[in-house]
Order: structure tokens, then C-alpha cells, then sequence
């Protein structure tokens, strides 16, 4: 059960009698339900990169995953090769929800001295390594592969048990080399983009690993389905991408996603990317320049209270907050009492839980008070079902404050640049001209 | 070596005529050299806060925390009881240097489950707890010492030898506590303010532990000091703080710090809390509304090429960038060619730290281009030596942009009301009648 608490966004007017939320969602409720009918109606285009909708009632797919997670009980370590969205989610769910009977690393960099650390510390006997990119082009992945491959090689009799990969189901060059030399592979829908992806294999695979109860992650994923197709009252997504989109229209141009949870301690991570590279582009659909956009900020609660709190409350009025905050534990746990140190009264035989329930709620009205407006939503406890409920959420808010700014939110032509500058400093074949120009402009 | 590059400032001109930045800075001089002379005129007063300056130069206690580590070669797992500054600098610090030899966990949240977890995996006979609060009344460091207390006490024979303090040396409770137990007991130098104590035993002590060569640390920040003292052309500090000054004037009111390393993960996370604490202040040292204000956005390279790096080119134009880059590697790896993947062949036979700087430089001109300003730091590699330098170059530049700001960048009075919301809540003594104002206004 997901809830959305608006009652901190008092402080901050949004109408002039103080906030009539029902009203408000009337006054936008067209735009809001053209902005729906829209993406429902482009679903069927796999060009429109609305796979994502639909991922989530796939339970062949998840069988075959789960069918493969069981047929190699043998691994105890699980490196995934993936970055961004070939990675983010399936960390998040993980760090949230793993059980840790397979330990998972996951490669998202290049720098050379953690992966020899790494190298030098697994078993390859042991090891699993799921090679993720849609294209197959990816620099840093695909460099990370070829390092492993060649580690397996050189360790096990069959590297080729020990590689699992995660792909496009045509394009690209790794689906001919999974064939060519008979790996076990698995598809990147092609209407699903990165940060799109932790529904689908680029995320349940390593979740099977991690343990994690996969079946429940999509029925939740499909209740904010259920919600997003439906009536605006009830229409979550549609509500948190309207409060979203009337903030940025009154000059907040920052998005801090604060849970209360260090098991959530990556879904900021997961967020920030699904956020700044759906959402922040140059151009509308009709090419014309836009100017307003917002940038999302991680933080975790109640460790940034003492690190960026002060700041979000009384640093300037730039800002609107979503708090995550759980309504339940799944365990808790006593605070003793402890003689000499009586000035901690008030904590002896209250719960960590309490603690940290109340540090949330007076965060909260703290920052409602100096006028910095915040929303909660809440999760009954934390779970598979109510994360993927969370998961879906936050990819049709985003989805839906795509169309409210009339941008394509599912692709990011803004990336390009930097990987054609990183193959004229490579010396890749053909980009010597480029070369040549950054040379001249003292990049080299 | 720290080296400041300006180059990809260049297409955010400062000046009419694009940067010329020794005239710049001689325009800037003035207020400069009066911030310096400030911070190092008010340096001999304890409630200014700089004592953070002195303490790289305070080998004596450095001395003693190293004969601790020494005297207690028995501990695997060290647990940092901590939250904000009390753990940030020592989780940076020990995950870019640290060599694994103790494992080092930080509990620096009250969400009861992951504390549970760690309890039931620790060996509490191998383990020291290390509780780090200045004024002993952090709720969530000493709920958890409570309990770690009582865990020690039921599972060793000497419970005392398992714990160490670094508190006040005289205030709090904390300190008191430590005396009548009998328990080792280590000094926040009352002068030393949280988010600037990674030099003094808040950092050293873990750090110890995790085998970072704690007299090349403190040897780079002495010489950034050297620097922040000295004639402006080579005052690395007060120019990166006139760069973000100039740029915030201008209305960029996000600063993105994102180094090229992930053993430098933690890096941006400490940076934020040193800046969005000491910066993000209502009103300055006149009691005047400030109304402007920069919040800092952590990201890594290069994989937040593949999450922020979209919306930082394409998104609005309201950041400044500072990039980390390592001039060199600690060790390196090269890419092996793999047949059947020739549209690699561009890595086949090159190094992962040629991958990683070929980014870090094709992201900094990408960026440029599109209008987005950025400059770097470069270090000459990631040692001991260069990451204190770095560490106190930060610090330096917070208390500069301070000055300049005309604001206390030493205190964090907007963290004071959630503190006081949260005893009512807990229901604290003393806190009834904000419990009744707060069950009024619906918090409860």
C-alpha cells in the first residue's frame, strides 16, 4: 500500500486559500488526462520506449529467469557488468531486499584499481559474471567484459557456464557473439530503455540471485499500473507528477528524494537517474528550446539531518522534497537503558523504529515551517510488493511529467558528445578528424 | 600535487572578453586577502570554529591514536557509531585508501534492521566500537551505543576494552560517562566543529584502523594550508572559492562535485554536507536575510555519465561542475582483445585508466560546449599525501566562500527545531507543550 501524504505542502500557497487538493487535481485534470491517454495510446509503438508498461505483467520471462537463478545454485558471487540503468535498479532492490546468499558486485566503472581488487578477491569457480548492455556498445561494460572473460578463461574449465548475458534480442554485437559461442542470454525489450529496466531481466536476473521475492516486486509494480490508467482521485502517479510540475512552474528547480531507510540507501541513486536523464533536454517535441527544468538531489534520512538538512531549511527557497517514509518495520529493536547515562532518559525502552518515525515526521513539519514545501509517500512496510509499487510510481510520475512539459522523456540525445569525444581520445577508427579539432582546442 | 585547471570555464565567459583569470583575481584581490586575514585573525578565538586549521599540525595526538591502534592488533571489525561529520570524512578517507585489514562498518542511521543485521554477523571478540559524538547527546549515535553497550556486555568478559570515545573533552555527557567506566577516551578539539574534524581522532581513529598512512594525510593538508596563507597567484583555496562565488552571482545555485574514481565514492558525500551545512545559512553575521545560496549535487565518474550527466549538458543552465581527475593510476589494467567482438578493437591493447581519463576529459569539453561551466582539480595520484591536500583545499575553500558571503559558516542552527520536534515526539521530558502545539497542527 502506497499512500501520498500532502499535508506539508501548506507553507508554501499553492492556492490562495492555502491548499484545496481536490480542486487543484479538478483544475488540471484535462491535461493531466490527455497526458495519460497519450502515453496508454503510444504504448504500442516500440519506438516510443514505453515498454516498461507493460513489463511487469510478463511472468514467462520472470519463469525463465527463475528457472536459470535455480539451475546454478553453485554461484556465491554474482558480478554484474552494467552501468546506469544496467545497474542502478537492480543495486537498489538489493541493498533493500537481498538476503545475501549471493553476494552481488556490480562493476559501473573503469577505474582499473577496483577491479583488479575485485579480481584478485573472487573465486572464479564461484562466480557468475552477467554481462548488461542493451547495445552492446557500452565503453566501460564492455571493457569490464572483456577482462573477465579473459579472467575465466585463463581460471575455470567451461567460462562459458560462468558468463550470462543481457541484451538487445537483435541489434547490437553482443546478442551475434552470445550466439556465436552459445551463452545463455537474455533480451532488453527493445521499447525498454535503461532506466527503465529493472522490471525486466536487466533487473530481476540479478534480483533471482540476491533472492529477492521477484513475483511480488511486479504485482506491485502492476497495482501502480492499475492506479496510473485509472481515475485521477486515485491516479498517484498523475497527482505526484502534478505537484512535481506546479512547483517547477513556481521556480523550485531542485528535487530532493529523501527516504527514511538505509536499506533504501541507492533508490535516491535509482531516482536521480530516472528523473535527470528522462527530464532534463534541451528541446520540446517541437524542437523549440526549453528553459525550466529540474535537477534531483539523493539524500537519506535521518543521516542527512546532519548533513544537509540545514541547508534544505534554511538555505534558499529552491527546492521541493519527496520523503519516502515507512510505516512499519519489518523487525525492531529496544533501546536499553543505561545507568550513567541519564541524560538519554527519554530514549531507554523506546524502538529504533520510533525514533526513527518521529526524526522523520519532525523533518518534515520542520521544513514546512520555513516555508520549504515537502510530500511523503508512504509505504506500508518494506517489501517487494510495496518497492515495486514504489518503482513503477516513480516511472510513470516521470513519465508523466514528460508529457506535462512536452518532452520526450525516453531518450537522451545529450550523451552523445561526450562518447564520440571519448572515441577521438581513444583513437578509434574514423573519429581522427574529431581528434584532430580537440587537439586544436587543447583536449588531448 | 594539486593542480586547478580552468580551461572548460571558458564558455561561461566571466569577462567580456572571455576569462583572463589573473585579472581576475586581481580584481578580486581585495576581498580575498580580507577574508584570509579574517579566517586566520579569528583562528586563536575556540568559539570561531578554526580549529580545524592547526590540527593537521597536531602530531602529538596523532601519536597517540596510532599507539592505540597498535596496542590493539586483536580487532577484525571496528564499528563507527556516527552520523554527519562524525562519519563522513573516515568513510571517504577508508574507502579510497583504506587496505582492508580491519573491516570498518558505519552506523550512522537508526533504522532497526540493518543494525540488527550487523549485530547477529559481528564476533563481538573481535570487534572495538568506537562512538563519536562531540556533545554525547546525538540521539541516533548514542540510541546506538546503548545498544552495542549492552551487546559487548553480555558477550565479553571486557566490555570496556571494546569501546572507545571521541568526544568533547570536557562538555556533554559522554565525556563524564568515559571517566567513571574507565573507558579509553579520545578529544574532539572543542574549536573543531563536525563537518571539519576528518583530520583530528573524528577521522584518524578509524582511519588507523583501516591502514591509511594518517602522517602523509595530515603532511597534504599542512600543505594546503601553506597555500590558503600565502600570495593569492598561488592560493589554490580562495581561487576555487572565488570561481563558485563569481559563478553563484551569476545564478547558478547548484555546484555538482563529481570525481573520476570510485574509490572516491564517498567523497562528494562529505563535500556536500561540509558545503550545504556551512553555506546554506537564512541570515548573515548582520542578522540579514540571505537570499541566495548554492546546493551541492554529488555524482561519480564516469558512471554518472549514464544518469546525471544528460541533464547536466542538456538541462538548465543553473550549475557549476568541479571535476576530480587522478593524473595517474595506483595500478593499472589493460584491455585484452577478445575475437568475435572486433567493434571493441578501438580498447583492444589499451589501459582501463586510459578509458577512465579519456572520459573524465571528453565529459569536462562536452560540457563546456553546451554552455555548462566546469573546472577540475586534478590530482597528481590517490595517496595519502594528495587526498589530506584535497580534504583541506575543501575546507579551506567553504571557510573563504564563507567570508566572502558575509556568513558564520561554522554553525548549523537550522538543524536545532527538527531536533526539538523529535523530543517532543519521543516525548521527552520537558518537551509537553511542543507535543500539544505539534498534535495540534497534526503531527503526532
Amino acid at each position: 500500500m502506497l499512500r501520498l501524504d500532502l499535508n506539508n505542502l501548506f507553507s508554501e500557497r499553492i492556492g490562495p486559500e492555502g491548499i484545496d487538493w481536490p480542486a487543484m487535481l479538478a483544475a488540471h485534470a484535462r491535461s493531466l488526462e490527455v497526458a495519460r491517454d497519450a502515453l496508454l495510446e503510444r504504448k504500442s509503438n516500440p519506438e516510443a520506449f514505453l515498454g516498461w508498461i507493460d513489463v511487469p505483467e510478463d511472468t514467462e520471462t520472470l519463469r525463465r529467469v527463475l528457472r536459470y537463478r535455480q539451475a546454478n545454485g553453485w554461484v556465491e558471487d554474482l558480478v554484474v557488468l552494467g552501468i546506469g540503468g544496467s545497474a542502478l535498479g537492480a543495486q537498489a532492490v538489493s541493498a533493500a531486499l537481498g538476503n545475501g546468499s549471493v553476494r552481488l558486485h556490480f562493476v559501473d566503472n573503469v577505474e582499473p584499481e577496483p577491479i583488479i581488487g575485485l579480481l584478485r578477491t573472487l573465486e572464479p569457480h564461484k562466480t557468475l559474471v552477467n554481462v548488461i548492455s542493451k547495445s552492446g556498445s557500452t565503453a566501460e561494460t564492455m571493457a569490464a567484459f572483456l577482462v573477465f572473460r579473459q579472467w575465466l578463461e585463463l581460471a575455470v574449465t567451461d567460462w562459458k557456464k560462468h558468463v550470462v548475458v543481457t541484451t538487445d534480442p537483435a541489434k547490437g554485437i553482443l546478442r551475434p557473439y552470445a550466439e556465436a559461442e552459445g551463452l545463455t542470454a537474455f533480451e532488453v525489450p527493445p521499447s525498454v530503455g535503461g532506466r527503465f529496466s529493472v522490471t525486466c531481466p536487466v533487473g530481476t536476473l540479478p534480483l533471482a540471485f540476491a533472492g529477492v521475492d521477484l513475483e511480488s516486486l511486479l504485482a506491485g509494480a502492476r497495482k501502480s499500473n492499475e492506479q496510473a490508467r485509472g481515475a485521477l482521485e486515485h491516479n498517484l502517479p498523475a497527482q505526484t507528477a502534478l505537484v512535481n510540475h506546479l512547483f517547477s512552474q513556481r521556480g523550485k528547480n531542485i528535487v530532493v528524494f529523501m527516504p527514511y531507510s538505509t536499506r533504501l540507501r541507492y533508490l535516491p541513486d535509482w531516482f536521480v537517474q530516472l528523473h535527470d536523464e528522462s527530464l532534463g533536454k534541451m528541446r520540446d517535441r517541437q524542437g523549440n528550446e526549453v528553459r525550466t527544468g529540474t535537477t534531483a538531489v539523493r539524500a537519506i534520512g535521518t543521516t542527512d539531518q546532519h548533513a544537509q538538512v540545514q541547508l534544505f531549511r534554511e538555505g534558499p527557497r529552491d527546492k521541493l522534497t519527496t520523503f519516502v517514509r515507512l510505516l512499519a518495520p519489518s523487525e525492531n529493536l529496544e533501546i536499553p537503558a543505561v545507568k550513567g547515562l541519564e541524560g538519554l532518559e527519554y530514549l531507554f525502552g523506546k524502538s529504533f523504529f520510533e525514533l526513527l518515525d518521529a526524526e522523520a515526521k519532525a523533518t518534515a513539519h520542520a521544513l514546512a515551517k520555513a516555508g520549504q514545501p515537502n510530500y511523503t509517500l508512504a509505504l506500508e512496510k518494506l517489501d517487494a510488493y510495496n518497492l515495486g509499487w514504489l518503482l513503477q510510481h516513480l516511472m510513470w510520475q516521470t513519465a508523466f511529467l514528460g508529457e506535462l512539459w512536452n518532452i520526450n522523456a525516453f531518450d537522451q540525445p545529450g550523451v552523445e558528445l561526450g562518447k564520440e569525444y571519448t572515441y577521438a581520445l581513444m583513437g578509434r577508427k574514423g573519429w581522427e578528424t574529431l581528434a584532430q579539432e580537440l587537439k586544436a582546442e587543447g583536449v588531448e
